[in-house]
């Protein structure tokens, strides 16, 4: 007899009964080929012995087993596994422990580049991020209790039906409102569609725009994920050039004379990682060469709420009267990053389209979330967290590009930035970013190795540093931190 | 002069400035070619009497509009358009109202088959949908107390940084018991990726394995928005029959010997739209095939919770011991849909491509509503739920099925379902759904017209009536409208 003591362990404080534990884990051992066809079972009684459960909680197990095909009684001589069943070779089980690094059989794509995983900074207290806003600052617990309150209401209740893949229609009217108000971009509800962050939105404009064959211009300094995205669709990118007023688009158009250019992709509010601002002559520019040679403009503007200086330029989408850019923001980046709001805003057709594939990859989004906000869009406090946000983060990047001077000065090289949560920041090519990376990990502070930075037409010895999520006395001891490990290099 | 009194209007309660209100306008004025190079500005002291606003403020308005490079001043003589703009002839705004439908230059993709739009079922009061949670019954405040609390806690807002596109590591813990307990899935934290619903899991499995020219295995009826996502990745699909027990494995082993088949998707449990469970020899049949052949099985199994007279079978997930198969299921479907959390188990190595991929789309699920479900599984408040609303569907499928067949029974055809959340109906040929959909829609109930189940090889008569997500007195309304309105065809 097989050793059923060991091999049948059941949780007594599971909601799971008894007799359904026991029943899976035969159909487990049949499965497996432990047991095989015509072995017997162990008669009820000597089972419930061995493994201290009731004699009528076996039998209801067998009957569970017979009923679903597994196994079949044969009167006075006991119960056994269903002679019929194919004969399996003992395997080992797809558990976690034994087998689960055996690759599958199968095929599928598995060639994405360079494709890096997601920072996860939720485990991580001292952090020099990419650039992220504060957390702490964000009225979550507002949002929260208007969700709550939301989702009581009977009408709440509704919201956490199936609704439209744009999204939340009062969210898109408080959107209206706030894109009117802020930057000048004058749209109806038609023309917006509520995303999960900019990312889903970088992610529909490719698919919709990019077949393999085709290309993208895109900076030779650039957002990786927004290239990664742009390859997944098989496209080739096409590199130009990135100075301080932006992208050259003298560059582009040169390149546009002889190459068919599908899109462009464009950081116009501040660059990434460089966080320069593309000059308003270079912007009616790119809108007149969108017109005459026919390609799509992709703005992401991720980062327009956070301008310090003087006021920021409106977006081309809100000087744009050809409809040739598709704007791409985010509430996620001015709010928390794991709350995944954003939008899109582009033709009613080209939103129509987008919205189409966007049922094709989620369905819709979290419409009582997309409610909360914008019950806080309706009530102020948006406004109101965007104008504390804004204060605090000007201070902090002020702070932030002082105390760099101050502790870094022989190692670095930076421009104070207009805008944005992070200062991109060269340094001295002696300096191993990878090795000061894992000195002040060591040290207890996250702080990247500049290789997201990285591409095969940018290789600085540079990093995106941020200043948005520190506190005064958390740069401190981040700068410390960086300052020990630099002089251990 | 221009009409600057009609032209320009501010809103004195937002809580964008005045003076950035107006330079907005003027930015407006000049980019749709209202205002032209050179074109001289009135002075601040007319255009303030004019608006009603005060000098000062349009002296403001017009400085930015000098620093962001639109105007130029010249002394004594005022305020004029920057002579060195580009001319732009005069064109509709993009304003949604003029243009809003006209097309933009550049192309894209716009054919998507016959993709239906959602239905948006947030505004209709009754409605036999076609087979959705009851939202009622779900523990929704008791979700919103956990996420409230979550993210006032200093840990909990860590939880809104950008973390993994895995999802959280808690409610991988969490779903890894749940799938033991429940379905004898025995799989580790690495082989499960928290998605937004399952339709994600179908979107991300559809991506990661088939390219333009492969082949995929569905069934001749199926869930359309499944068909949908494939056909997106340029594949085609191999309509295999559909019977009482599942899809037909042996005409499927047919298909396999002549052609190359990529992957099988079924809905073991219970099929879409037609109800039927999959038998255990066809399982385990399947199973042998996909290794034989080596393709990938994606089960969708988003309606196992979900089963009335007797035990459901296990999964094929759960007796695979080749990595064959790419389980894939939901808590939307059993919670609230526009809580959009699903799983996909895999391989460990399948799981990482698709994360991956999931990173491209929308970078991470939302944590902090994982989180919370965590919490509620974790305090048995999800096991409390199923339990729960397992007897409530059982009682509505009972009453809805006797209903049916007390009003109806002239005009359909039905089994009892053994499980999920809606009855497969069919209807006497004589009757126009299309006809009775619209004369429903008039007395004020929501039924579909059967076109989401019909496809190029299946073109039934019949509808999916969710019971779920209706009392007893809601049925009775809504089967008196459609008994009315058949009456009235």
């Amino acid at each position: 007899m097989l050793p059923y003591k060991t091999l049948i362990q059941v949780d007594r404080d599971s909601s799971v009964s008894l007799h359904i534990q026991v029943c899976n884990i035969f159909i487990s051992l049949i499965t497996e080929g432990t047991l095989q066809p015509s072995d017997i079972l162990p008669s009820s009684r000597i089972l419930a012995d061995l493994i201290g459960i009731a004699r009528n909680t076996v039998k209801l197990a067998y009957e569970e087993l017979i009923s679903q095909g597994w196994a079949e009684s044969a009167e006075r001589r006991g119960t056994f596994v269903l002679s019929k069943l194919p004969v399996r070779s003992k395997v080992a089980l797809f558990d976690g422990s034994k087998s689960r690094h055996d690759a599958p059989a199968f095929h599928w794509k598995k060639d994405f580049g360079k494709i890096l995983p997601n920072e996860n900074l939720q485990q991580i207290t001292l952090a020099i991020d990419d650039g992220f806003p504060d957390v702490r600052l964000a009225p979550v617990d507002l949002l929260m209790r208007e969700y709550r309150s939301l989702s009581r209401r009977y009408q709440g209740k509704n919201f956490l039906k199936y609704s439209s893949a744009m999204g939340s229609e009062n969210l898109r009217i408080a959107l209206q409102g706030y894109l009117a108000h802020s930057r000048g971009l004058i749209t109806g509800t038609e023309n917006i569609l509520i995303t999960k962050g900019s990312q889903m939105g970088i992610f529909l404009a490719a698919q919709l725009l990019l077949e393999p064959g085709d290309q993208i211009a895109v900076g030779v300094s650039n957002y990786g994920s927004a290239d990664d995205t742009f390859r997944f669709t098989g496209a080739s990118l096409l590199r130009i050039p990135v100075d301080e007023h932006g992208m050259d688009v003298d560059d582009l158009e040169n390149r546009l004379k002889k190459d068919k250019i599908k899109a462009v992709y464009i950081i116009p509010h501040h660059h990434f990682p460089t966080t320069v601002t593309m000059s308003m002559e270079r912007r009616m520019k790119l809108l007149n060469l969108a017109k005459e040679y026919q390609f799509a403009i992709i703005e992401d503007d991720y980062d327009f709420d956070f301008h310090y200086d003087n006021k920021p330029f409106v977006p081309l989408a809100s000087i744009d009267h050809n409809h040739n850019v598709i704007y791409i923001g985010s509430i996620s980046k001015t709010f928390a990053p794991a709350l995944r709001i954003g939008f899109m805003v582009a033709s009613e057709d080209f939103v129509k389209s987008a919205s189409t594939i966007r049922q094709l990859i989620d369905k819709q989004g979290d419409t009582l979330l997309e409610e909360a906000f914008a019950v806080l869009f309706n009530d102020g406090e948006m406004d109101r967290h965007f104008r504390k946000s804004l204060k605090v983060y000007k201070h902090r990047r002020n702070v932030f590009c002082d105390m760099i001077k101050a502790n870094l000065k022989d190692s670095i090289d930076f421009k104070i930035p207009e805008g944005g949560l992070g200062v991109w920041v060269n340094f001295d090519k002696r300096i191993s970013l990878a090795a000061l990376s894992a000195s002040a990990a060591k040290n207890g502070l996250y702080i990247g190795d500049g290789s997201y930075y990285q591409n095969e037409s940018f290789s600085p010895n540079g990093l995106r540093m941020g200043f948005a999520s520190l506190r005064e006395n958390e740069m401190e001891q981040a700068l410390a931190i960086v300052s020990k490990s630099l002089s251990g290099l």
